[in-house]
């Protein structure tokens, strides 16, 4: 099984300086040229899926600086991922379409008819990237007065996986003949309403979609904490992973893939990603230059300012140029990347000034940095140390980060037989090795 | 003003029997290449936009012979409008691109983001046609005991659309600069949140996309009930109706556009277009042929069973060849097209054997059929008459019927002056000659 390599396909880069650079895109603000053309580039490097994140809020109003610095899941001016995603298929042909929806505020018939769809139009290239929602601002825009605590929002997320699945199976693969000389359009003994009942949900199905291409639309989540981890177990097909050492990565990769048995699932059934921005240059100084160049562009208060946000903590407090703080254990970030940069700071004796700098390439709790060679071999030591099934790739400036990646790691990684050099499949889940789920009917 | 002509886009033909048609598409269910087919040629027509009706749920699975005959709200087996739009939206470059969206069992804050983002992707091509969902059954897949009573839907969609506008108004038209040089992303004086707080909703806003293209996309609706034809003269830009005479169509066109003052509308800030089905032929023998071709692909028994269903009556009650039945006034099926067959029906004295095939092309209330020359004859005199503002063009048959129809009809209507021969603006809003609402800043 070859390496595995998502393209992040968030507009703008993934360093909080990202859009000022010369070579960033000209007004990425919902601009669907930028997209095709980011698309076409991870097509063109045989890369698996494109990924979009979201959210579905815009968060730091307060603090308009930090508008352009905010993650891509609370971006002011974003596409819808679903919409975005269909439009692409339409310009690519092997690519995997994989966008973020969230089982908070969403419900399950609507979720599971719109990647249904997808995965028609792109003949069977989408995939669900399953979140609940973590801004807590998100529920005062759909009619709630509090945000749905996180007990309830993960029983929410399994249960809401389970019907999605359940109306995915709502017709047989072969249930519509759509015979013009017999008349039969269907074969009503082919059909299957959910009705199912739960806490949560009471959904009759069937769905109005025939059954998607690859059966179910391949399924992704991501999150660190114990429930995160049980919920990529038990539903997912990949899981995004944050770590920002390789020992921290190999401990994640072995307690989430030790988990599947408990689902009747083996090891191989859920592959593992690891976030990482990559910074590569024709040289090392080259990728050094870039990333200092990216740092320069952000104001220091905007920089201790964005760090606060994924520490979940005030960091004006505490002195710029001393060691950071660790907070007595009570660190109230987010389980992936605010930690794994906590976790980097403490162990590198970083100053809070230093951890601020660190973090600027906001996707990565993980950074690579190097020339081809350089970052070849670390993406080697993960893949092969199993610290993971492949990548998650962030560039640090959009599309030329990405464009570069293309043009200098992946001849490298495939020289070294560890990605492809031709699409294997027809389907995404055929690119990454996952089996297609029999319909009910079959089983 | 030219004639507005709209093309049906369901992937099958208006008449309940068409699909078994030899000139149908082979597989229409969920076929990507069809649709695309389909949005070219009615482009090439130069027409104004296409239509996708829409609904949350399979009817009729107790009997599965009107499976293909449903109407394409309730067929088992096809894509969601808003993903399928955004696929057409790239292989197209001037139509408009309009989908139905339930307000009955959706988020605003969902509907305004979906349509913004279609409005980006097809730079400024989208419409909304807000429906509330009027099939009870649907009420099961979204966690419901029971359908949302009528008054209340009818309030909530009110509502909806007054959301939907204020989140699509979050951002002046010029917020986002974008500007590399001085770093000013976007103006934080110029983002509006919403805080709404009504009945229904409280959805505080900002919505994470820019002002649409179009400002805001065009507002679509049906339904000629008394809430109805107020919502559109409150909320729409256009609306859909259905009548069998031109009198009747004539007494709705008065009435509904002398509803807009009410709301500080011009009568020009509402199109109304009319629902028909169109045979048309080389000559009228040929439409004539084609229309006894397809009532003859529908058993006498399917043919009853879909009267049923427009009537909101067992029709099997009633003696095939005597004549239709008043109900003595208590007719309880839909207010567009059930009771403009109805009225039809009456007025001409059919039976109901008559009367279940004249419902079979079952999008037409109303029916133009003929050659060339007499169909444009009609069109013009209801478009001259004031009958209606344009029409929404249903094909017998798909693509042939729509193929027919750009290559038999819309010459002729050229050459009367009453369609153009080029998209005379950039937007759907432009074509429409629709204007742009003014962002609330510049107000």
């Amino acid at each position: 099984m070859p390496m595995i390599l998502a393209a992040n396909a968030n507009a703008q880069g993934s360093h909080v300086g990202e859009w000022r650079h010369p070579d960033a895109w000209d007004k990425p603000a919902a601009n669907i040229a930028n997209a095709v053309r980011l698309a076409q580039i991870a097509e063109a490097g045989k890369m698996d899926l494109l990924f979009l994140a979201d959210g579905n809020g815009v968060r730091n109003l307060d603090k308009p600086d930090l508008f352009a610095a905010t993650s891509p899941s609370d971006r002011p001016g974003v596409f819808e991922p679903v919409t975005l995603l269909s439009a692409l298929a339409m310009v690519t042909r092997h690519i995997g379409l994989v966008a973020t929806t969230t089982t908070t505020y969403d419900e399950p018939f609507h979720v599971a008819r719109r990647f249904a769809s997808l995965d028609h139009i792109s003949g069977g290239r989408a995939g669900w990237n399953l979140v609940t929602t973590s801004n807590p601002g998100d529920a005062l825009n759909f009619s709630r007065e509090e945000h749905v605590a996180r007990p309830t929002r993960y029983e929410r997320a399994n249960e809401f996986a389970e019907v999605v699945k359940g109306l995915w199976d709502s017709w047989a693969d072969d249930a519509f003949p759509q015979d013009k000389a017999s008349g039969r359009f269907l074969h009503p003994d082919k059909v299957h309403a959910l009705n199912h009942k739960g806490p949560h949900f009471q959904v009759a199905g069937p769905l109005n979609a025939p059954r998607p291409p690859q059966g179910h639309p391949v399924g992704f989540s991501a999150g660190q904490s114990e429930t995160g981890k049980d919920l990529a177990a038990r539903h997912s097909d990949c899981v995004f992973a944050i770590e920002g050492s390789l020992p921290a990565a190999q401990t994640l990769y072995a307690d989430i893939k030790g988990r599947l048995a408990k689902y009747g699932r083996a090891p191989d059934d859920l592959k593992i990603l690891s976030g990482v921005t990559i910074f590569v240059g024709e040289t090392a100084q080259e990728a050094e230059d870039l990333a200092g160049a990216l740092d320069d562009l952000v104001p220091v208060a905007v920089g201790v300012d964005y760090l606060s946000k994924m520490m979940g903590q005030d960091m004006k407090r505490y002195p710029l140029d001393e060691p950071m703080p660790d907070f007595d254990g009570r660190y109230a970030g987010p389980t992936g990347i605010g930690q794994a940069i906590l976790n980097v700071a403490l162990e590198q004796g970083l100053t809070v000034r230093q951890t601020s700098r660190r973090i600027l390439p906001q996707m990565a709790g993980n950074m690579f940095k190097g020339d081809p060679i350089q970052v070849a071999d670390v993406m080697e030591q993960w893949y092969r140390g199993q610290g993971c099934d492949g990548f998650m790739v962030a560039a640090p400036v959009v599309p030329t980060g990405l464009e570069r990646f293309t043009r200098l790691v992946i001849p490298e990684l495939q020289r070294r037989g560890l990605f492809r050099t031709e699409y294997e499949g027809r389907t995404l889940r055929e690119n990454l090795g996952l089996k297609r789920p029999p319909d009910r009917f079959s089983r």
